[in-house]
Formats: structure tokens, C-alpha cells, sequence
């Protein structure tokens, strides 16, 4: 999936003492490679080809296209909320509130992007595994149990990638009083994930909890990370007036 | 994507006291979250109705539909080798020997499992970062360069799940006398993913090279985990004398 996870990458570890002169035989690369922030903007240009650009909704249809690479992904977007824009801005003023990222799994937090937010970002796995190993349940399920018994999900930006089991639990939580500014879940697969996401929207809909979600089999976490980005960006272009929240 | 992430995860971190006790209200989410082995078994079973399950390749396969959520991704893998089954053995055999597995961002380390392998993981990421600066080349490219400098993917498993312009400088490097073990590359997106994958292919093929990639747009970090993670699997089966390399 494209995410901007290379943005958050700290170029400053590594890096050594390499001379552009050492590299005479890549002078061709330069006209191969690029710039990776050309790259993205042709990218997403394409992308506006092929997916509305008149709404806030339209940017996560924009990004889950440009996430997954298939045009066709933009109509398995679903928006749980008074309209298909609420999520958006719900997820946008979040970022601006500087509400937690709270993700199932490390792959998903480490594909959140480190620019135009200051977000903590946490990760769900790891914790609760007395209660996973008490009760037979997932780890990823008592994880997010555990950090929801610590109120780390009210007002934050619940994000999952991976685990259906982690998105059942949050529909738990939701049912039982928590309220996450926004969710966003994609998991993926051939068991409960499409299930999951179909419960998640039930019960934010029911507790007016402004979701992303998706129909169908797939999903993922580079999916889950890359719309979570594009909410920050929301969130950039409201910070500089672009866009109104 | 489903990965393997979670099994990575150090459960011992975080954790808490929670008591079993505590989460009577959720009596029910053991029926509805069940064990993640054995939601990860089942779903396996339900791509195996759908997938051939023959040779090694069909091994990849299989994961390559497991990781995305589409029956039809199995159709879009292709193997670079004498035979499909050779960057299949030559990637287990290199995980036997403990190789490197080195990714080219974070999120495809955060993805590789923790077990069943002995292998160091390292990402391209954060290498290369005065290269970048003075070429103006992708900060990824710039990366895989300067690993490669320092040799380190010689003999190595090269994943490459997000930035073209590591598919394209890797295929460089190839072509200037690196040899990896294997190659598993999968990055997605519209401007250039595809053709970094056909120029790894052709490079790949020219110098022997056993490499996995697949074709059109599609791809991403969470599939080149996956991916190599079957590798690792396979090779843990081999150990066990389940496959003959």
C-alpha cells in the first residue's frame, strides 16, 4: 500500500558519508527515480482521474484508490455518520485537537505518517495479555479491551488494519459507552473481517460514532494507515484555510 | 493486509491485571472473537478451496489471495526462475541459512513475523539520507544504494513493498553485480510501480537472480510481508521435513 510512511522516517539515523561522485554510474537514476514528492503528486493526479474531487468524503475515496492502487476501490468506501463528510471532519478536527491515534497492530502505527500532526500514536498490541491469556480471546481483542478499560479510546482516532477481532472489540466498547472522535477499520480476510466492519458500522451508527470503513474481503493495513494520513492532511489544509471543516 | 505482524508483537510489554473477572460484560466475545490461530488456520482453509495447492509457488499463492482479500490476486503473482518453485526454495533456503532480510520502509519490517526464523530484519530507510540530498533522487533509492554500497544485500532477502524507486534501484544494483537470495517485490500505486516490478523481472532473469514480484498496479507493504513471511513458513516446514527444498 502507499502510504506516507517513508515521510516519517528519520533520515537523520544512517545516512553515512556517501559523495554524489561515488555514484557516477546511477547518473541515469536521477532521471529514473525522481522525486518521491513527484512521484506522489503524479500519483495522485491520476487519481483524480479516476475519483470524484467535490467532497471531503471524495479525498478518502481518492486515498483508497491511491492506497490499494485500484480504481475500483472507491465504491467499497463507506462513510457511518449525518453524511458521508462527517467522518472526515470529525477525523480532521481530531488531528487538530491533537487526539491519540490509537492502532491494533505496529504495522499500522508505523505506517502513520510523522508530518502535519501532533498526534501521540500508540499501538493497541501488547497490552492485555493477562486478559488474553485468562479468557482464550485474541490478543489483538483484549488488547484494545485493556486499553479501552484504561479510556484511551474515547476522543481518539481508532484505527484498525488487521485484526477483525480488534474491530469486534471496539464495537464492544462502542456499544458499552466508549466514544472515539473517529474510526477508521479495514481489516482484511477471509474470516469475520467483512463481518467486523459490517458490526463497527452498525453500532457507531446506532452511538452516533462517525466511522470509515469498507465492504467486501480486502482491506489492510497499508489501507488503514494511508486514510488515516489523509485525514491529517484534511487536517493541514484546514490548519491553512483550504478547507472548511 | 494480513500478516503475521501480530505474532511479532512482545506481549510482555504493556500487559496490565486485568482480571478475566472484570470483563464479564464481555462474556460473549470469546464466541465472537474465537483464537487467532484458529482464525488464521480457517481462513487459510477458505483461500486453499481457492487457490491449487501443489507446488511451492501455489505456496505464494495462496498467501498473495490471504494478504489481499481477492481470490483473483493469484492470477498476478509472477516468479522469476528456472522454474516457479525456485524463488520459492531459494528464499527458504536463505531464511535456513539465517540470511538478512532487509525492506525498504518500516512498515514491511514492522510486518515480517518474529517467528520460525533466526534471520536479521532491517529496513533501507534512514541509510542514504546525504545521497538522497545531493542527487535528488528518492530518499528510498538513495537507501537501497548506499546498503548496497556497504554490501549488504548480497545474499540478502530484498523486499521492496512501497517505493518504486527502491524496485529501481535495486534492479540497478542487479544489474552492477549484486545478488540477492531473493527478491520479493510488491510496491504499488500509478506512476512507475508496475514498471519497476517488469524491470526487476527482466533484470532478475538476465543475471539469475530468483525474484517474486506481480504485475498491474496493485501490491503494497502489507503483501510483501506476506509474502515473505510464506517464505518463512516454508522454510520452518522444510526444517520440520514437511517440504523438500
Amino acid at each position: 500500500m502507499t502510504t506516507d510512511s517513508a515521510n516519517q522516517e528519520d533520515s537523520r539515523d544512517g545516512g553515512g558519508e556517501a559523495a554524489a561522485d561515488d555514484f557516477e554510474d546511477y547518473a541515469d537514476l536521477g532521471a529514473t527515480t525522481e522525486n518521491a514528492m513527484d512521484i506522489a503528486e503524479t500519483s495522485m493526479d491520476r487519481v483524480r482521474e479516476l475519483v470524484p474531487d467535490e467532497t471531503l468524503a471524495d479525498r478518502i475515496r481518492q486515498k483508497s484508490v491511491h492506497a490499494t492502487g485500484d480504481p475500483e476501490f472507491q465504491h467499497l468506501v463507506r462513510f457511518t455518520g449525518v453524511d458521508d463528510d462527517e467522518p472526515v471532519r470529525a477525523g480532521a478536527r481530531a488531528v487538530l485537537d491533537t487526539a491519540p491515534v490509537v492502532t491494533d497492530i505496529t504495522m499500522v502505527k508505523a505506517g502513520i505518517t510523522g508530518r502535519g500532526h501532533d498526534c501521540p500514536v500508540r499501538k493497541a498490541i501488547g497490552n492485555g495479555a493477562d486478559l488474553a491469556a485468562e479468557t482464550g480471546m485474541t490478543r489483538t481483542a483484549a488488547s484494545v479491551l485493556e486499553l479501552d478499560r484504561e479510556g484511551v479510546y474515547d476522543g481518539s482516532i481508532a484505527v484498525v488494519g488487521n485484526a477483525p477481532t480488534a474491530a469486534l472489540a471496539l464495537a464492544d466498547c462502542i456499544e458499552d459507552g466508549t466514544r472515539p472522535a473517529v474510526v477508521v477499520a479495514t481489516p482484511v480476510g477471509f474470516v469475520k473481517a467483512a463481518e467486523s466492519r459490517k458490526r463497527l458500522r452498525e453500532v457507531a451508527a446506532d452511538h452516533g460514532v462517525p466511522a470509515i470503513t469498507n465492504v467486501g474481503r480486502r482491506g489492510g493495513s497499508g489501507l488503514a494507515a494511508g486514510l488515516t494520513n489523509e485525514l491529517i492532511h484534511v487536517a493541514s489544509d484546514a490548519r491553512e484555510g483550504a478547507v472548511d471543516l
